[in-house]
């Protein structure tokens, strides 16, 4: 191919072409403590402690554990009308919703009370969330269920299991606090979304599953919480099923799913759904009062004791045989909390625009928890549903949190025997309709339409909970998402480039229809930093690529490659093993007759290889600052080739020459 | 600042800028059969027998799998000559090495005899190296005897012990073909480098502190691998040490590091240092023959059984209680074993400029030892010193392990009487000179100066085998490469961006001293695919470069900050989480009344963003294919706004007319 029909501009590279500057050199102790702020202190929390007088720095420290006594000060009438609001609103909800879910946990409904009062109002001083509505969660109670369960039976010893839900309770909030103190908060970062909306819709459909005891009036059920034993354990009973009880059940269900339907089409009407719960329960309550209906197969709550909540912390005992139970169990569900917490925090947070420190909530979650399992509360967390219900009631901060955990005090003091004929249906009917809303269909289709191994991942989790338990599925779902961090590192993209006609820019062959190639010059991208995971795979794909390009040649008879410039851009970083990588390409390119040539090394790359004197190996003259000056000079090379080579040399010692001159 | 004191060239911005390309979209079927093949296929392994008849197929098939059919029809007698000479060098090393390590693993010494007469048999047709010699090594027996040894104690029951190591050896050649078959090799690269330096280092210390047994001529030994149970161990049984053996060991062991020393220095007298152990062995042998030194102190072989490998597939018992013992052991050593295998095969080859394939590799290692465990012999692989013995005596082909095997085969059938009196001291010596070859110091200090964070890994495997086990070590090595995959994932660099005098280049600030940043634009690289393992950081990492770059421009009294660009070029790829933050990303930004651009988006990106509807949300025209036309483009409206401005119109309500103008 002569020099008229390729069109590539040849401007710069007869200007000087611009130098790869190595980095200067940094004191090891300079760049560990870049390093270890980068992973521990990306927000950089200290920021606002520099240039302070010490005083100001104890009442910013006061206020970066406390926020409360930052916006406190800030605090007016017109919010406290809103929160007052909101606060009813989610009391309202959370009070059948505590009990609902404690009963999931089979521990006595009363807790679920307890929980709505002395954790919110430690999470209104220390949290930094204006929205989240702190209380129990489905998800995580059931697993304490299961996993408690698994150890100790609560009806035979329920004392025992007691003591192992406000242990697992304290290990949970010792767990979050510390990974909130040590900045480990990205180890939730690994629980993927897509691995998060498959966990929690099958875990939301176990739920379910589990609420036909109660619609059904069963009194027998089975232990396991998968489909199929599920289902064999209600219709091997079919002669046991209650039609008051399913009649009862299905009627609330319907309400409360009309009021859902109610509230999501009319936002401004979010009281309907917030109070369709406890109109439920009253409904219900007063129904069976009226009908005795708790002789006729109705199973009711029974008696909830009246007062605040017992102090738990000498229960806490940590000699006792089922400490590790207690421990795994604080750790699974801890962490699930501390996921469900923090994204619901950082998506209201995002919507009203402010920021939530990650590592700070942490800490407030694990304080709450750690105060929650000396006075009688189980796990808390912020679920959605009642933050959303909080946020559309108007809450303007935290406050809502304490007229919430006011409220739950009174119930507490002067209300609970007014829950004695509640239905046990009824709080079936709410777990149900709080969880559908769980099951995010419409999620996992946008991730089947914007990356399939996310949907995969998603589905692995859902069908691991359902047919498997709870946590086959989360051990399911977080080997995956770990899985898919090591398949990203060990199988990097490459490509061959092309430039865009009239420019010196080289984009992707597959990108952009238009590009064209250069004749004689192949030109890769790797879109990945180089490691040890990806090395050996590296080598293989490069070698690939030459023979590719070389195969294609041939059969299109055009002149053999000569240079194979590989574009560093996107390589971030590389390692010992990406090193020798290097070198060993060099070597194989080398004994195919090929040139190597290295276009836009980064900081880092250019820098080790310098240490590793790899610079010298592949010549310094062989590295470019742009693909289009290694192109250029490629291109040079291989027309005065061209020109030797019409008059008359042989190709292969010239092909040898050529190489030998690069050596200079 | 005015037009005129700001030297970028516009004419990339006044010329129509290029367009980013969406890349078409492709049927999900052959996105999933391009993603299968680049995972599994990086080699394209099938390449050969694309457009070839059914026989060719055939007999290429037969080529792929056994080798030796297609280098043997072009064998000849000056390979074969090559090849005698260094078959005989290697077995006269194999020798006393395999009946030195079956001793190590507590196995009978004739089975380092056995094993190393099938395998390299097995491995001469199917592997595709021409320099591996086939033998076991030391670490993979010591771990086979500190996890057998474990369960069973070889002394009170040799016939168990003698089953698991062969049903052991199964499992690990079971594992090793699976891992070839189903393309699984990569899994080996997830031990890096560094891990293994620091792993087989520990390792051969602890073997040679178990040697001490030997040399002193102990009767009782500690069962414990550590340092720490060694020394105590040595010191309280002083009055045990034996003279006469220490000073037959120390000789040994002078002469056997001297012919080391002598043949390092001159690779031509390789043979030196091959033939020193043999030997040894001899002369040993003969002294204690002499003296009758077995009397005084100096325990020897004992009787060795003549005749060949007995068959021991009725052996493996798949019913027994220890099969997850055996289970383990092979999987644990057969990992070990394949890593060294692998890398002494690569090597090799990079040395000779050819090629062998992992995959390919690994089933004739597992094929090798399900045939080994089938006839008494236990877990073998490709040692390194032997395997630079046979490419120091000039091997040409795999023909040499035939001769080693032969020689190995005359030696059980009439040489094993020979055996009777060599001196156990003696194996010892030959073990310690071999594993003193194994500690790498030279790479920790490469290590160091190259990586810090790869010096830490290797130096934590090497302490926690030396201190802990060799499981423990494995272990850590393990989780710490693992862990560093993870945070390679979880914290990616962000650098920012200035461009380059008198060019369009935009280069990173830390690695270019004279590059120059743009006044009221914050240009970020990002330098790492973004995935929901690290989609959390870099939203707060770019915040935190907004607000540096702010107070920068604050504390400077310079313009705010009106653009941020964020360089895409290094993102090869996004997952779902990714999107959502850069949805989270582009809110943030513009509550800071900041306006975000993209440059260079690549394929996937761009492709994902437009699924999901991000283009809209950015805004077409807020998308540039260069760092350079984005500038070009903020410039533009940078000037233009001032201009209205310095005609009196007041800024904020310009700032929101800018910012209505890019949503057009």
């Amino acid at each position: 191919m002569g020099t008229g029909e390729y069109d590539y501009p040849k401007s710069s590279f007869e200007q000087q072409p611009h130098k790869v500057a190595i980095p200067p050199p940094q004191p090891f102790i300079k760049s560990l403590k870049t390093t270890v702020k980068e992973t521990f202190f990306p927000d950089d929390p200290l920021r606002q402690f520099k240039n302070q007088p010490p005083s100001r720095k104890f009442v910013l420290g006061v206020q970066y554990f406390f926020p409360i006594f930052d916006w406190g000060s800030r605090y007016n009438l017109s919010f406290f009308k809103s929160d007052v609001i909101a606060g009813i609103t989610i009391a309202s909800l959370a009070i059948p919703q505590g009990i609902s879910y404690a009963k999931l946990a089979n521990l006595p409904p009363i807790l679920g009370l307890y929980s709505s009062f002395i954790p919110p109002l430690v999470y209104a001083m220390m949290g930094s969330s204006k929205d989240l509505a702190v209380g129990t969660v489905a998800v995580a109670s059931l697993l304490i269920g299961s996993m408690l369960g698994a150890v100790v039976n609560a009806n035979e010893d329920p004392k025992l299991y007691l003591q192992l839900a406000f242990m697992a309770t304290f290990f949970a909030g010792v767990l979050q606090a510390s990974l909130g103190i040590f900045r480990l908060g990205f180890i939730v970062d690994f629980l993927s979304h897509a691995t998060i909306v498959g966990f929690m819709g099958g875990a939301a459909t176990v739920v379910c599953l589990q609420q036909l005891k109660g619609i059904l009036g069963l009194e027998h059920f089975t232990h396991a919480t998968d489909l199929v034993s599920v289902l064999r354990s209600v219709f091997t009973q079919t002669h046991e099923w209650r039609w008051e009880s399913a009649v009862l059940g299905i009627c609330f269900l319907f309400y409360l799913l009309v009021a859902r339907f109610v509230s999501t089409k009319r936002p401004k009407l979010f009281w309907i759904s917030a109070m369709a719960p406890l109109t439920s329960v009253i409904l219900g309550s007063v129904l069976v009062y009226l009908t005795h209906a708790e002789k006729h197969g109705v199973q009711v709550i029974g008696e909830l004791k009246k007062g605040l909540n017992p102090i738990t912390i000498m229960d806490l005992s940590f000699g006792s045989q089922y400490l590790s139970t207690a421990i795994k169990t604080g750790i699974v569900t801890g962490v699930i909390a501390l996921a469900e917490g923090i994204a619901v925090g950082r998506s209201f947070a995002m919507f009203k625009n402010y920021n939530i420190d990650g590592n700070k909530e942490m800490i407030a979650f694990g304080m709450m928890n750690i105060a929650g399992s000396c006075t009688s509360c189980y796990l808390t967390t912020g679920p959605f549903s009642r933050s959303a219900v909080n946020f559309n009631a108007g809450c303007k901060t935290a406050v809502s949190n304490i007229v919430m955990a006011i409220a739950v005090m009174i119930t507490l003091l002067f209300l609970t025997p007014l829950f004695h004929y509640t239905p046990l249906v009824v709080l079936s009917s709410i777990i149900i309709s709080a969880m559908l809303g769980l099951i995010n269909y419409e999620e996992a289709i946008h991730l089947w339409n914007l990356d399939k191994f996310d949907f995969v991942v998603c589905m692995s989790a859902y069908f691991g909970v359902v047919f498997g338990s709870v946590e086959i599925g989360l051990v399911i779902a977080v080997a995956l998402s770990l899985l898919r961090v090591l398949l990203f590192v060990a199988r990097p993209k490459t490509f061959a480039l092309g430039h865009i006609p009239d420019s010196s820019i080289y984009r992707s062959i597959d990108q952009y229809q238009n590009v064209k190639t250069v004749p004689g010059i192949l030109i890769l991208q790797i879109d990945a930093p180089i490691y040890f995971a990806n090395a050996g795979y590296l080598r293989e794909r490069i070698s690939r690529w030459v023979n590719e390009e070389e195969d294609r040649l041939k059969s299109a008879g055009e002149d053999s490659l000569q240079y194979v410039i590989l574009a560093l851009s996107a390589v971030g970083n590389i390692d010992t093993s990406g090193i020798t990588m290097m070198g060993e390409v060099k070597k194989v390119m080398e004994r195919r007759g090929l040139k190597l040539v290295l276009a836009n090394p980064g900081g880092e790359v250019i820098k080790k290889m310098n240490k590793a004197k790899l610079i010298e190996v592949i010549g310094q003259e062989w590295i470019y600052l742009t693909v289009g000056e290694a192109v250029g000079a490629c291109n040079f090379m291989l027309h005065t080739y061209k020109n030797v080579e019409k008059s008359g040399s042989s190709g292969s010692s010239l092909g040898k020459e050529t190489q030998s001159d690069s050596n200079v």
